[in-house]
């Protein structure tokens, strides 16, 4: 999952150019690879296989097909009909979801399961187009959540056709983030393809109307709260004096000198660019306040919220120098932890690749997920959710505008209790558990709560630094996982 | 529901206009508007309504709307909160399904409910691109069920939001026929839109690899065997009397003569599509053999597939031509019961509208249901299912290859038990019950038997002459609906 929206709303107030930094910055989050398992974690094979698919599943124009990628790992699979653990891929290679997604991998023994990785289509390999894929509106028109669906659906049917000894294996979907809103709803359109899912921070209900639009960054503010004596304050004090030692030309230079910037600020916009950068730095932290040295969208220490409010501990009195000097050594616990950025770079980020601009298109189209902060319940300057604004945005960028209300129409909104067979895990300290669900709606759709989790720290390797929280999660997803496949056992296969 | 699909596997053999004949024949069953109710029904009233849609609701590249038509009938509405009994409209005008769903009108009161019959697009009056909305396979591309249903999911949404008294109306999707696999679907796909589906001999197993080919024509045979003393083992005879009889010049005449047929045979071809005529007729009586007169596909006396028979009962020592004029007066109870034809126009039925060619590109695409014979189990020509042939067939057409697993996966196949609150009511003497739901699957997926009923009879205006059976599963089908809107009822509200 990418950073919230609201920066996009607010772009128009920015240049064309200077509005594109701050998109392509925000989509990187999920694509950067730096997510490589450490040498503490068991090494993983797969092998790599490429599945003609249809660029269209909901018209019959366009018959043309692409290669989807999708990775398999069969050696611990206890055939025939062994289960399937199927990750549904989200807005990235897939290859670092594979990586990431260490609980798949240590399951995989004890379920007797073969692993599956497929790839969203429009990212990694998986271009429909390939290097025209994201050339105009036209090209993008099938990058949406339904085709995705449709081609796993497809993708399972054919693996369960043509390998041996799956014919009868139960699927489970698997995903975090977005993949995890795809997993929850695969279950809920599919299911008669997967016997289950689990969605792990997925905010399949962060969408217009659900919840309130102000949640989200409420928990970005209370993980500071609570990380750091004055950490939150100081953060919320931190615009203003941007705003203030901004305003002269020695001012600008000095906060890029001091953020040790690549590319100095020069003018309003370029302030504007970094304030919607250091949200987002403190965002993602939110993220990944792991308890373990981690390095999922950067290397960061243990507790890396903590590390960075030891930068902002001091009372009211400081000055806004003093202040933004705190402010730089916090953000560059983020950016530089391992020393090894020679400058922070908020443009280089501006480059745009294939992944990069597909969440956004996304974004702009069905994923409309309205975000707003008060700066009193919330450490950031007031903004409104403005929807229209949004949707210029989009219509500037790819000729495309956002549908409201279709979210919540074809995946029901909060109005789910009638589907079956899915856990909804959601860690306390992460920003994305406004928009999950988080209380069981019925003995079947369950809520699994991971007070000191982070974004689906259930889904990634166990550690020693695990809190028993995370551990009790994992063991209660698998125990699912059983009772799913047992009932898939019991029931009779149809026959023609 | 048209007749099958397999005439027109079978015209690759035929001219192209030849071809075209036989397919807008079949395609005109469901369109012909002789089904207004006559003055023994109750008087039905209805506002007409027109909803701007989408025109594309799975892609963003087309943002253009077109006009919906709904109708509404909300005198006997309980409101605030009474129940919505949704017709989910099929391949044709909506108010002709609207006049022939005397089961909805019926039980409006005692429900309390509001009707709402909502055209499917690209019939009737609901033309996403007006004119040109058939000229060709672009314009065609936004006719497929999924459209369809989220057509359905938007408006019912709207309606909610601004009809009031309706915002907690629990809607139940009611349709017949291919509009009642639709019904089944919607529940499937939105079941947080319709908290139940009523689907009136809705074949939504037919298609394949779910059942086999050729019960669809056992079916139609059986009727016919049942119906009066070699009555389908003459009307099995009659294709190779036919074929000698065509076989010279004075034979087609005689022939053409003796169907009073508008437009003489002249020709192999025609010699073709006067079978695929025939056989599309036996299997119309089939659907619509009812036991009292009606005019559903065209005015027939009671049980009329009885009178058809009186004319074939005769012994196998019977002559050709003696074979066949008990035929001719067979056909023409089905063409010329009313006695207003002058002649019989096989080839006028290739009129095209846009509403006939529609449900020939349904079927060209997504709506693949095999059909075969094989002239021992049933009455007529043995003939292969060819799936490479109609596809071929298709693609020549349309510019379309229909894609033979889509639907399976799409909505579930066989495997559908994880679904909930649908009845599935069929006929057993009605062919399309081959590919329906015949049986209970859980306790909220129910099948409704009506060994007396023709195609959803259950759907029609009570009658005196109705069997009990069909009595049994109305009585029944308003129960479940009562069950369903108690269910809603108890149902918190979601908030946000």
């Amino acid at each position: 999952m990418r950073g919230p929206n609201r920066t996009a709303a607010v772009c128009i107030l920015t240049l064309w150019f200077g509005c594109l930094h701050v998109i392509a910055l925000k989509s990187k989050l999920f694509t950067r690879h730096g997510g490589l398992p450490s040498s503490t974690e068991p090494p993983i094979s797969y092998e790599t296989f490429y599945f003609d698919q249809k660029i269209d599943h909901f018209g019959f124009l366009e018959d043309g097909t692409f290669k989807q990628r999708y990775l398999v790992a069969s050696k611990l699979w206890q055939q025939p009909g062994g289960p399937i653990l199927f990750y549904t891929g989200n807005e990235g290679d897939i290859t670092w979801f594979c990586n990431n997604t260490g609980f798949m991998w240590e399951v995989a023994g004890e379920l007797g399961a073969m692993l599956v990785f497929a790839e969203h289509r429009y990212y990694g390999e998986s271009l429909p187009f390939g290097q025209d894929s994201y050339s105009d509106s036209k090209h993008l028109n099938f990058l949406t959540s339904e085709q995705a669906l449709a081609d796993f659906a497809v993708l399972i049917q054919y693996l369960k056709k043509t390998l041996s000894g799956a014919q009868h294996s139960p699927v489970i979907a698997v995903g975090g983030s977005y993949g995890g809103m795809l997993s929850a709803w695969f279950r809920m359109k599919y299911p008669n393809v997967v016997v289950g899912a689990l969605a792990a921070s997925a905010p399949i209900w962060q969408f217009p109307g659900m919840v309130p639009c102000g949640d989200f960054y409420k928990i970005v503010t209370q993980d500071f709260a609570k990380s750091g004596p004055n950490c939150d304050s100081n953060i919320r004090e931190s615009w203003r004096a941007i705003g203030n030692v901004s305003s002269t030309a020695s001012g600008l230079q000095w906060l890029s000198e001091e953020f040790s910037l690549c590319a100095p600020l020069k003018n309003k916009n370029d302030v504007f660019s970094f304030k919607a950068w250091l949200q987002e730095t403190w965002v993602n932290l939110a993220m990944v306040d792991y308890p373990y040295e981690a390095n999922f969208l950067q290397p960061l220490p243990r507790w890396p919220i903590q590390v960075v409010c030891k930068h902002l501990a001091f009372d009211s009195a400081v000055s806004d120098h003093q202040l933004l000097q705190g402010l730089s050594q916090a953000a560059k616990v983020y950016y530089n932890f391992t020393g090894s950025s020679a400058c922070l770079n908020i443009s280089q980020t501006a480059t745009s690749s294939l992944g990069e601009l597909g969440w956004f298109y996304q974004a702009c189209t069905e994923m409309v997920m309205p975000m707003c902060t008060d700066g009193v319940q919330d450490m950031f300057e007031p903004e409104d959710w403005n929807f229209q604004a949004f949707s210029d945005e989009c219509n500037a960028m790819f000729g495309v505008r956002p549908r409201a209300d279709w979210a919540g129409i074809v995946y029901g909104g909060k109005d789910i209790a009638s589907h079956s067979n899915i856990i909804f895990s959601n860690g306390g300290l992460d920003p994305w558990s406004a928009g999950g669900v988080t209380h069981n709606i019925t003995d079947s759709l369950v809520s699994i709560m991971i007070p000191d989790g982070a974004h689906h720290l259930d889904l990634r390797y166990s550690n020693d630094f695990d809190p028993p929280s995370v551990r009790q999660a994992r063991e209660l997803e698998v125990k699912y996982f059983r009772e799913w496949i047992r009932q898939a056992k019991r029931k009779p296969h149809p026959r023609l």
